[in-house]
């Protein structure tokens, strides 16, 4: 039978998201709630090798829930990858009474809680927050709604000059493995052409898109491409492609980068943080361990880290076709 | 059997709400890919009854994904709740040639689908577009998401007010009988107290409630008042109640009004209508008629009209309690 | 001559507004670049009276330049206004060490600094921080700029409602004696009508300019109504005044309020209180006192706060021609 | 004594910049109010030569006040450059009864207006449309506010990231001659390094600075660079060089991009838009030519085209100075 969680500490890892700060204050005010001490741990395992942490109250978590980023600050740890590392962790976790752990991240931060746990036995429960949405296990991880609505207003705003100046754009978009965010952006803001990861659409079946939609009558377009295409190596020898091969058009670049990552929360990934947060804590108070915490059909459920971290987040094939048909 | 259908009205009828504008793209995208003509019906019932149409091309519906509002405009039709008002509209449908019809819209509009469905048969799909979220069949309305972060936006604002002055603000948001956009957006926005019409709080816990955070050192502090709350007849009487009887707060309304319908929609109601619009279409191309598209559990299914507006849209037990504990 | 200043007290008072905490950052930053000691002063001069400061250093002013209203939060203060307020005022600071003031704020604030300088002598320098550009001295005061973007965007927003229903909207602005944001939001977003306290347009030149809007082909209106307006008592009255002598408009009220008056402050308004803040701290250090700083023809002057308060900030009146012609 | 104007051609042409359909609305209204007629001419001096023309009302310019892009489309025409080019303008204008042109672009648009009027006598009158600022003759040119805010936003955003993963980034931001944007948006979004092509900062003194930051407790930096920076070659040069000289940080590059050019404009751009609108419909009517309408003190003016070809737009030097003490 699982002992009384007395002190719980959370940390986030990894690449930051929007929504961290809401399920940091999330776990602070369920903590609360039900008379648990909760303790912050900064930059990840790092800080948790280091005891690097605060105390979190209902109080000091105020006036997080709209910010972008995380204020434990995020780190890769070299040395939580280490058995000595590890060792180190668990020493100052159990010297500073904490007895449950609370990881907001993704893949890496996930292995890490799972060797640990196995290592020490030390309850974990992990919060999906990423904006590229590749965790298997939840419907939307904390960040991924934001970085969609980011995302789309930034093309929004390029169709603005590629309407203006009859011009083909293609605009990079982050998602690795993932094309969650080019396909639901690419649909979004009425992309002409989506290129992503798990699809390979082929130089020229490209160029034949391309060269309808000329026909058909649109004057600008807009390809969007997820940064781990497999086309091209990189965005800018695609535009090199186009260029030779259609000298109708006048092409231009642009990579969207790391502003994708941040800026206030929207509201469905706050309202998605505070619910993860109070399962996370509750499930550790119920003795559970090494799950995730995710949305699964609107319901928040819980996955066994394993399978988060050796599934696959696929994609909505629906969303293809819809994509297909909307480029008519 | 059916007759193939080759000509497809669509309409937006009832409030405005971000979304629709993409949904009128998609079924006239959708109907161009199957080559079937798309007429756009303006003003509602009221365009329908008169013949104001217009024809929409898969070039025509460009530019308009992005836009708040509805291109088609809408109106609310006293004459087509009378049986000569139907006569006439299903007369100027058939001169037309159209023979299936798509619905933008809510309760109002779907009930005038069903009535002018069993007259005279004529095929009629409903897509539900409103901010309210008020729509059963479906997690999500068009317009919804979009009306959630502009709220939360807005009460971010006054946070910063309300925080400067450590004052207590009571905001009005949209939602004659459902509190569903108040929820989300209390919990969004981190409101201290949120008054929906599902429940009733009661003056007297509104009272003890603000009591307690004033206590636990909160020196602002945000309630979140549905439109359709059950305690005050108004916010302004609200507003009254707590300033005799807690006159250590000086308290302040604000009536957040129409601008929660306006404005770009986002990328999550963008991607809905898209997919909404497939589906409507290509179920009438199937032969099926009386059914709202909706989202369940993120798949787009069928609802039978007639449930759509009997049933109720309930609140999220689970949100209630998660709001409960974040302003712990 | 004027003894070195060695430490300044920087506060905020009255109406909060985006650009105070820049402003509060830049004195910051300024007296660590000259070496001088920065205390922040919370609550305005009820702080002051009471003692209530904290130590501002380059640091611990950091990422506020983007946040709106004031972290050093803001009050009204009934005890500074008498002779023993300002005693007590005057015995903190002087207990404290503190040698030099700036002020944030608008009339009043500005008003008790110099009541207090008359008084005591104590150097002080006003920055003017209120989003409705009522203060004499200044093309633009803190806050201002912020407000426009925000009320546009509003306005924006109800417009797509407005066009969707042919509905005439009346939409009341921040702005008691001054008609700045009504004229300049008016032009901004198009409205066909703005109403501001410095001219009296009178009822039947409103109902006429709505039905000469009507009969040039004109379907929906916005009409924008400064608070302090002085055709109706309140924005409610003008509408049912309109709707009685008008059946052919549906007429709706918005009443924009509180939200006007935060959210992160635009870039002009960051870089004019960066501008401002190293202004007053080195005005104070080259002894001057009794003076506003302000934006005069894009340069950074000083202008007396006596003539700051005792001026008025006129209406551009090409800005009314330009409104008129852009109605046509 | 010049004859009566009756018919005035307006154009966009060079880079689009938001405001710039705000100017042709106010173009198109001011000829309206003036029972003058208004041709829309597309694509620049391109569709000048080919005739591509639109009548313009008050009625159909209505709605794209807060459009970013323009209606009229932009294109660099080689063909005007040729005498042979221009001569077949001149045909095409007055073929069509036009006899005065506002032409909003930036140097190259204004150039051509000037050759095009020595040749040909043609009224022209110039306003000034680019996000760059680079003109001389008025404060702001259209689209520059605008692009401040849409930067400062960006740059928001990725100190949320930044800070959260204590690391420096390299932001580079549109401005090829003028570094306008980049020294305001630095001052504005808290830089702590700002290059711009106006001052060789030296790479020594950037890698000095940055020590100093990193001394000072800074743990995470932002250094904006201005395109036409003149230290490095690229920007992704002065990222290989500092990570070369300062191992201890982390440096990612962010190139904005074109997004900076498009969205709606401020409300600041609108209202500048609708003032120069103004003044160069009723100068061309006064018998005015060869002059672009700027803002000079907040006042609306005429510079002689040829000195806003030639002169410079200076950088102020006193944004410098705050910049320098902002970064302390």
């Amino acid at each position: 039978m699982s002992k009384k969680i007395k002190r719980i500490g959370v940390m986030t890892s990894g690449g930051d998201a929007p929504g961290m700060n809401a399920a940091i204050r999330s776990v602070a005010r369920t903590c609360a709630f039900h008379n648990i001490e909760c303790v912050g741990i900064y930059r990840g395992y790092e800080g948790m090798i280091e005891g690097d942490f605060t105390e979190l109250t209902a109080r000091n978590v105020k006036g997080i829930i709209n910010k972008g980023g995380t204020i434990l600050k995020s780190a890769r740890s070299k040395e939580f990858r280490t058995a000595d590392g590890r060792k180190k962790a668990y020493a100052t976790l159990t010297a500073n009474g904490i007895d449950g752990l609370v990881t907001i991240g993704g893949d890496g931060t996930f292995n890490g809680a799972l060797i640990f746990n196995k290592e020490y036995g030390f309850p974990v429960m992990g919060i999906p927050g990423t904006i590229d949405n590749d965790i298997f296990g939840t419907s939307h991880t904390l960040g991924y709604d934001t970085a969609l609505n980011t995302v789309v207003d930034c093309i929004d705003k390029i169709r603005d000059t590629a309407s203006s100046h009859n011009r083909l754009f293609f605009v990079e978009v982050m998602g690795r493995d993932a094309g969650h965010i080019a396909l639901n952006v690419g649909i979004g803001a009425g992309a002409e052409e989506i290129l992503i990861p798990e699809e390979d659409l082929g130089l020229d079946r490209l160029l034949e898109s391309l060269r309808r939609s000329k026909k058909s009558g649109k004057s600008s377009s807009i390809v969007v491409v997820a940064e781990g295409d497999k086309i091209g190596k990189t965005v800018f020898e695609l535009k090199d492609y186009v260029e030779e091969n259609m000298t109708e058009y006048e092409v231009r670049v642009s990579v969207l980068g790391h502003m994708q990552r941040g800026g206030p929360p929207s509201c469905f990934d706050r309202v998605l943080a505070s619910r993860m947060g109070v399962k996370a804590v509750e499930s550790l108070m119920e003795g559970q361990s090494n799950f995730m915490v995710g949305l699964v059909s609107d319901k928040i459920e819980l996955t066994p880290l394993e399978n988060a971290v050796k599934g696959k987040s696929e994609i909505n094939k629906e969303l293809i076709r819809v994509s297909d048909i909307m480029t008519t």
